[in-house]
């Protein structure tokens, strides 16, 4: 046990990272998908989920306003999806319209449901936390959703073998547990 | 997409969950150790973590009075230390008396580093949230320890196929990604 520098600290801890998606929306109802990594369950009674969000990024600032998310968990099939939320800004472009990914009415809160993903929670936002450069938002979850398929879920990844290789791209790896 | 209970739905996205120790100390300066999967990263610049504890834990005492925690990563040697931790209290037991593991001084925060861990991580805490019957507790990161060997880090598993399996007891499974 030594002192190390952060990188190298990082790499051995910080994956298999599940990797989830939020939906939030405008005050006009316009919807916009950011890709998160850093997520956490919260807690068991009441359900609750906590979600980690750049300030800068402008999910942020839907959040912030309208108090409501979907936490969507894309399968292994959606990874380019998955990397175009990440490293594209709400504020310039369409996610659903450019992805192709397909909203589906929630039933208690106003952002939609992604209809490709395998889970979609519905969640009110009951306290935020300011983070450094980022915010955490907690949410408690009022409804559930699942697909019917067997679809595994999609991982960050990092250069370490075990993993079946998806794919990527700008620094991002995506994989899923072998079979 | 279909409303769903929440056991099918934690079935499909809570796995695998890489699962990590904090340990703290009491007045005194006797430390405990509990045993978590909820936790996340939550700021890059300064670097920040946030954990969520149970309000009933013996070891959200001791954070809220402390205001500091180490994170440790256990490796997939260490599971029934994980589970022991997991499984007992603190205010019962001497938890690094019963593991064996080994307490080392930490350079800027009281709680004792474990010397047998992956990675030791001092924290700060800045920040609390109230989510339901947990706490979360954002903590700064002060400094980094890391372990020289190539050991894997230990993951939360179900019922899937994909882990190697490690072990496990009361309800919980162990496992490692398969090399």
């Amino acid at each position: 046990m030594r002192e190390v520098s952060r990188t190298q600290v990082d790499a051995r801890w910080s994956r298999p990272e599940r990797v989830v998606l939020a939906v939030s929306v405008d005050k006009g109802g316009k919807a916009d998908i950011i890709a998160l990594g850093w997520k956490m369950k919260t807690s068991g009674v009441p359900p609750m989920v906590a979600i980690s969000v750049g300030k800068t990024r402008y999910s942020h600032k839907l959040i912030s306003e309208g108090k409501e998310f979907i936490l969507a968990v894309p399968g292994e099939d959606m990874w380019e999806e998955v990397l175009y939320c990440g490293t594209h800004s709400g504020r310039e472009v369409d996610k659903f319209k450019q992805t192709g990914l397909t909203p589906l009415p929630a039933k208690f809160v106003r952002p939609p449901l992604i209809k490709e993903c395998i889970v979609n929670l519905e969640c009110k936002v009951t306290g935020e936390l300011d983070t450094g450069d980022h915010t955490v938002f907690a949410g408690e979850i009022l409804n559930y959703w699942g697909s019917e398929d067997q679809r595994r879920i999609l991982l960050s990844i990092g250069r370490e073998s075990g993993y079946e290789f998806l794919g990527g791209g700008k620094g991002y790896r995506f994989g899923a547990i072998k079979r």
